[in-house]
């Protein structure tokens, strides 16, 4: 195969990671931001996070030098999308702005190159419907950043053609995500549907007085999700059974159905809930903080996919 | 304080689990099932178990000796209550069980020995309400294996004594378990009501044709639960917005608000949604090798757990 060439359209933090992510896969980068100096920035941000990842054995084997040599900053837009069979658009998340940008990529990219957008807040249909080249239009959004979290959704819009998907999805196999292949397109894709179903719960159990915020944080990071990161929620289930899934459906379904009709309204996310929450969080991390509680769970964070990652190899 | 001493009553593989934890927190504990040789075969699995635990460094700096000697095998129920501060009940999940069981505990624990159920399924209210003792009454539900993971969800019945929830709570403590002190039963307590509510937008997600079985684990296992298993769901949305959660709800909450009404009905956990997982599931791990998968994930979460305990002292 020959080695894919990648336009970066919007070099901030997640374009810098993707910048990482495709060049550990051996893909040339090119590098481009409307912002004067974002993308002249972008070498440096990208070799501080390559060195970060080699040092959690995280960039598939490959050198920090090996990954910065084969990241470019281009001088224009169309200097970025020359040649490439894949861009990815990283802009502010505002539907003007993406409908913008995303005219020009259509235009200029090459015909054969697919378009993708990392959004994680618009549906591709509303702003890829009236371009020529819809077909090969797609989003590939990642948990971020996606150099160190692997799963990146593929989510078509109605008129994506279904080999864009699939082959975006080897792409992002190549470089090292997991991409989760959607069938169609659909309000939060996958993962913020699962993460909102699981918060509607969370700020029910705050907002009806059954447990306080940090008890809720103790159920999942201390009892649910060290599972969850070792095999899935279906995977869980079916190994929680002697008869697999089925066999736990039929033992523990009841269960579940009897506390939906509970479950059905969505919780208030205002008010004393939030009150709560956000005294507990103040509490435990004051605002000016926060900065200092993001560098130790990311700095856990890349500890913990080294340790995961190397056990799914072993 | 005095070396707690602890009945366990139910000596199957969730009773042991709890002999290990409660023996490598300094207490005493005795063994009693009501079927004939579980208890006498405790000791074995116990040490087994420790041995586990030890190696994963797991025992809180404890022997697996030291535990093991902690540990006796009641002669009768009479002889397993005998001067105890606590009872850990695991016996099977018929209410009809856990009334005569509780009867019997009632009557013949210490006046202030705490009584404490593992059940999944049942309110504490269902088999506490007509006790002489009830205030001291109480549920302390892990999830399996309590020595492994941590969370323990302590759940009062409506005349459980606040103090009797304190007490267990310190006593999960003492022993290693992070305790979420409930502020009133309710169906499903708190992890279950958590879990369900993501396995409802995940047999949704199948049944709606959105996307398969494999790729909703992949969304979990290699999406959001790394990231749960350092900060738990609230902490994660507080450092996810410059402002913290409250400027969080500010951004994010309309994405959250949009799809909460496709979340409202219940998902069909039948038909054609379970055929799929079921097929993707046994197409991965054919029934028959249900307990080698399971033996598999039991030894990636054990030496998880190590991982992230080492990563939390840090």
């Amino acid at each position: 195969m020959a080695v894919p060439s990648i336009a970066i359209v919007g070099s901030g933090l997640i374009g810098c990671a993707w910048a990482v992510s495709f060049a550990r896969g051996g893909c040339s980068v090119a590098m481009y931001d409307a912002t004067e100096g974002v993308a002249a920035a972008a070498p440096d941000h990208i070799r501080a996070m390559a060195e970060e990842m080699a040092a959690a054995d995280l960039l598939m084997g490959e050198t920090p030098d090996a990954v910065a040599s084969r990241v470019r900053v281009a001088t224009d837009l169309a200097d970025a999308l020359k040649g490439v069979s894949h861009v990815q658009e990283n802009v502010p998340e505002k539907l003007e702005i993406k409908q913008a940008v995303w005219a020009e990529l259509d235009r200029l990219a090459p015909k054969d190159a697919v378009l993708a957008s990392s959004t994680s807040a618009l549906l591709p249909s509303a702003f890829t419907e009236g371009l020529a080249g819809r077909h090969r239009c797609v989003v590939a959004h990642p948990i971020n950043p996606p150099s160190l979290i692997p799963a990146v959704e593929v989510v078509p819009a109605p008129w994506t053609d279904p080999e864009v998907v699939e082959r975006t999805a080897q792409l992002m196999e190549r470089i090292g995500q997991k991409p989760i292949r959607m069938k169609r397109e659909v309000d939060g894709f996958l993962m913020n549907r699962l993460q909102g179903a699981l918060l509607q719960e969370a700020f029910r159990l705050v907002d009806q007085g059954i447990a306080a915020p940090e008890d809720v944080d103790i159920g999942i990071r201390e009892g649910l999700a060290p599972r969850w990161a070792v095999v899935g929620p279906f995977e869980t289930i079916d190994l929680n059974a002697p008869g697999g899934v089925r066999d736990y459906v039929a033992r523990y379904g009841g269960m579940y159905s009897n506390m939906a009709p509970s479950q059905r309204d969505p919780a208030d996310w205002s008010g004393t809930a939030l009150d709560q929450i956000d005294a507990a969080r103040r509490a435990s991390v004051p605002l000016d903080d926060i900065p200092k509680a993001q560098a130790r769970r990311d700095s856990r964070l890349t500890a913990l996919m080294q340790f995961l990652r190397g056990q799914s190899r072993a």
